[in-house]
């Protein structure tokens, strides 16, 4: 029996018919859902594309995702407890498994056919969990989520962390294809000279729904980070490579000693940062931003590595007051045209390219 | 004469029509206003059923409660001050008496006679003060208001307090017709077992608009609020009524040691705790939530029913985020069914009467 | 070339087409922007009228107004840096003149025509920076703005500062033209007996957009404000002279030893406190309360005047409380009538000069 409960002056705010949001998100995607290391003994609620999910780690040690709502009377799960085999209601104790069956009623032996709820595709690779949005609820993966074996190389040290944005979530897009902003925005970490990094020349590629912009700056002053980081002997030959995907980017950058290697050689050495940057919106107006900074510091290894994430989440800090501020005007002036300037072929490429992504997924 | 002042940008929030806001709630019901202890002498503004009241005590001891708005510029009344004869007006001083009616505007001889506010019939009785909501605005009162003499018998001690929740009143109807959820809620404080909880047989009647729900739980373990209140000696049999009215719950529960003695008897003795629990809706999305507690501890009497009513605020607090949390998800996933448990006989019984009265109201 | 970016779920908060906002201020106005100390080496971002604008100080010292928006990607300019020549951009840096010309894009030779933004006329006078909203947005001043010499004077010493309320501008003005409410609101302050303000005998007259309120109120006790800054020797002859234009109002009281001199003289001696209120619109709903007061304390000046000030700070303190609370409360109560009562005389005419003004700014 389902008993019509009247819920005064609401309409819906996350979508849970059968079909998903369409035209908001490239769909057919694995976004990432956490770090790895979030997922311990209690659950975390999280909405992801709009939808209201609570993720969980099993007794066995399997990640686990599910509707973020008791089919009784709709507390959050993620309010509750996880047990052995599933998650339980902090209400009135109706357990759930992996599956988003109603496994368990206290009190009440028969289980109703209709007791359960919506259960996502999930998988934890690399100490990233990856969540698959397809066309339809119930649209099975079509591919295997994106490997990051950075996370697991021994060469590197890596930590991370997951800032939420009142944003959209292309506006980070933008910021992340466009490093030239380092100079205004992030003097105080990893910015440099302003100048050189307005000038430095660009290279962007496209290939499928990726984009690839490659900077150089040769003899530039090395930033505070770098130099805390790894003995540089004056000036640096300093690269950027940011390969742009739908769900993430990865922001490799790094510099060798001015005039000591090829710096488009793959093997180069010198000092390496290796951002990976996950970006799953959130709603339509917000996202969440999960990043990961990979470094080999030549020594004092924790210490420089902890310098090296703090500095990052200083410069993300930074990039939040800027990108936040950004949207509030552009809501304020909706309508105003936005000119164009040379910095901005990365992000016109990966616009163009979620646009299509967009379209197919409401085509779909 | 009238001035018409422009407001930018408005809707009317609140009902102000010669008619009552339809549909929402039970009419021509006393609901409760506010504890005696809370009107001294400073005036009370409360938004009531989405009417703004401003409620106070008269020179004389009487209660009082009008249109909280100076009919000259729309000051709230509840910003300015007590008089032995009314209340007055902290903007320029206009004094209005329990009717409504203005009696002094400081510097004007000649008092318009439009000068007057809406008044409520109020009455105060067993240390609560109740408001009457009738079809109309000026409906007369068809019934006395409902008696509580617990808060005056000699046989308890007794304190309270308002809580206000950011969700509909029928989720607090439904939270306390279905004590099932002390188990997983209230572990800390009057919980105990959870199986015993769920597992206990219930008794459901309904009488007009009442419903009575009975449980007992016989040899259980004294939760932690009991055993801080009486002697126990082991095991208890517990018992638990709850009386649902429109406009308020009785909920008297309790405790015997284990085969002393009949717990259906009226007259038995061991632990009891009264709780009343007026449920006033501020809004159809919001309301007040005026409870006491009575008790009858068996030594140290104050200190036990200090401690009983921090345990009580404590479990209210508990409540409090677990319905505010549900309603919050209920307006994410509206439009998904909720389905039934064998808890729900009590809660929809109270739902259904609610509903019959909200079709009466609307009709009359 | 311009990038359409999709805006997910907005409208637009500011006007920003070529024309006015209409019908919610009166245009053609020089209204008060800022404080003269309030420009020096940052830039203010603040909406005017529902336009979002950045003022600055040049090298030169001379003040400039230019739309809070970067043009490329319409970050707020206001988060910029302000330099010799302009304001440039805190995220690529993109340099703007005071004229709204982008004059520098780092690390591109060429600027686009388009990438213009538009500018403010904008003057600064006796210690107060005007800004000029005619019909159109490329509207010319028609006029000076207001002098307000007293800033500049001699004899006097003044301080200022400016509040931010959420209310309509016109409750200020209501507030500010019916000083009787200084017996209720003001009692800690420049209040005094509550019966006498109310009962003062008050002249009013009109000169085209201008109001002009005279009341005295002879044989009263000094307020507190007033015996702190002035060796009054017992009773005094008060008096107070309030003329409103429609940006602003002056506010100039004082007193001198009961039946001493003529207080019509406007040569009198005694305490003076010369107030200026310049009441700008941020929003329909909102608006910049920029106020200073001068005064002529008869010793320790310095001092005193900090006094004065606190006391004057104190005192817009409560106002802001009781129209605030009156606004919140004019919006639950829509569609109630208000009142006239003997003090309205004053603030009518302003009400009726606003709304003719109102009118021919939607006409133009």
């Amino acid at each position: 029996m389902t008993v019509s409960i009247y819920i005064p002056g609401v309409s819906a705010e996350v979508n849970n018919g059968p079909g998903r949001q369409q035209g908001a998100y490239p769909l057919n995607q694995w976004y990432v859902a956490a770090h790895s290391k979030e997922l311990t003994d209690t659950p975390v609620g999280r909405t992801l594309l709009n939808e209201a999910i609570v993720l969980f780690r099993k007794g066995n040690g399997q990640v686990a995702a599910v509707e973020d709502r008791c089919c009784h009377r709709h507390l959050p799960l993620s309010a509750g407890t996880v047990e052995e085999n599933g998650i339980r209601c902090g209400y009135h104790g109706m357990l759930y498994d992996d599956s988003g069956r109603c496994i368990d009623i206290p009190g009440q032996d028969k289980i109703p056919r209709r007791a359960k709820i919506h259960a996502y595709h999930i998988r934890e690779q690399n100490k990233l969990v990856w969540i698959w949005f397809g066309q339809q609820q119930d649209s099975e993966p079509t591919c295997e989520p994106p490997a990051y074996p950075i996370h697991d190389d021994p060469r590197y040290v890596s930590d991370g962390d997951v800032y939420h944005y009142n944003a959209p979530y292309q506006l980070i897009h933008d910021n992340l294809l466009d490093l030239s902003h380092l100079g205004y925005v992030h003097l105080r970490t990893i910015g440099g000279n302003a100048k050189l990094h307005m000038n430095a020349r660009m290279d962007v590629e496209s290939e499928g729904t990726s984009v690839r912009v490659v900077r150089h700056m040769p003899a530039s002053e090395p930033p505070p980070t770098y130099t805390a980081a790894y003995p540089f002997k004056g000036l640096i030959d300093r690269w950027q490579e940011i390969v742009f995907h739908p769900s993430h980017l990865e922001i490799w950058t790094g510099a060798v000693d001015q005039n000591s290697e090829d710096v488009n050689n793959p093997e180069r050495g010198g000092f390496h940062m290796r951002g990976f940057h996950g970006i799953t919106p959130e709603t339509s107006t917000s996202c969440h931003y999960f990043w990961s900074m990979a470094t080999n510091p030549s020594q004092n290894i924790e210490a420089t590595k902890a310098k090296v994430i703090e500095q990052t989440a200083l410069t993300f800090d930074e990039d939040k007051v800027v990108i936040e501020a950004q949207y509030e005007n552009m809501k304020r002036f909706v309508g105003e045209a936005m000119i164009d300037i040379h910095v901005d072929v990365g992000p016109n490429r990966a616009r163009r390219i979620i646009e299509q992504l967009k379209t197919e997924a409401s085509a779909g």
